[in-house]
């Protein structure tokens, strides 16, 4: 799989599972809805009840900016079996307009977004590999 | 939910997502079936072709035995999401009784496996905390 067609599936993917670390190398991964701009992968932190302690995977952002996330095809039949991976650099977004124009990125992919805007942090990767796996 | 409930949704979910990271932190994630066994999860590497360089993940837990792994439900409607982590210490299993114990779970679990074994190397991961969540 090319590069384009990876970031074409990044793109489309509904859901990707995030991997962080902590300083010690610890690591910790997490579903998470996500939307793709050229070679960023913005997501935001919804506001959920018993928020109020920190989410590790912002912790661990803070600690060691290295991630990476995964979108994948499971099927039980194990020749439709496809990955893309992409690693990068996450940040916490703090520039008002790129966390307005990551928001309007969420709600345009996700109608879930349309009713409750993420009103926690928002977080931008900046990906510097992508690639995709595909079985025959 | 409570950690039986957890361990029951892992057990029974057909992909899971791993995460290692490399001895400087670097985490890297793939999608990966597995088999539980009380309190350890096993996996095994496929025979593929091309798989003459060593798996990165193989390498992160020589290097960093350090894991975790999420099993996921995603759906459009975002009250019915839930996940389940489980991290724990990941090691290249060598007693060949345990390494066929922990086939047989793979290919009873796994109907793919009942045509061909995986003949790579078997890797168990003892779980030391395992968490759920799920959406209202």
């Amino acid at each position: 799989m090319d590069e384009a067609e990876a970031l074409r599936r990044l793109g489309e993917a509904r859901v990707g599972r995030l991997a962080t670390a902590d300083r010690q190398g610890v690591p910790h991964v997490v579903p998470f809805a996500f939307a793709v701009d050229g070679r960023t992968v913005f997501w935001a932190v919804d506001r959920k009840p018993k928020r109020s302690k920190r989410l590790k995977r912002l912790d661990n952002i803070e600690a060691n900016p290295n991630v990476e996330l995964v979108v994948d095809h499971y099927d039980e039949d194990w020749e439709a079996l496809w990955w893309v991976r992409a690693a990068g650099t996450a940040r916490i977004v703090v520039d008002p307009d790129e966390r307005d124009r990551a928001l309007a990125l969420l709600r345009e992919k996700y109608g879930q977004y349309r009713t409750a805007l993420p009103d926690g942090p928002v977080v931008a990767v900046d990906l510097v590999r992508v690639s995709g796996w595909q079985s025959r």
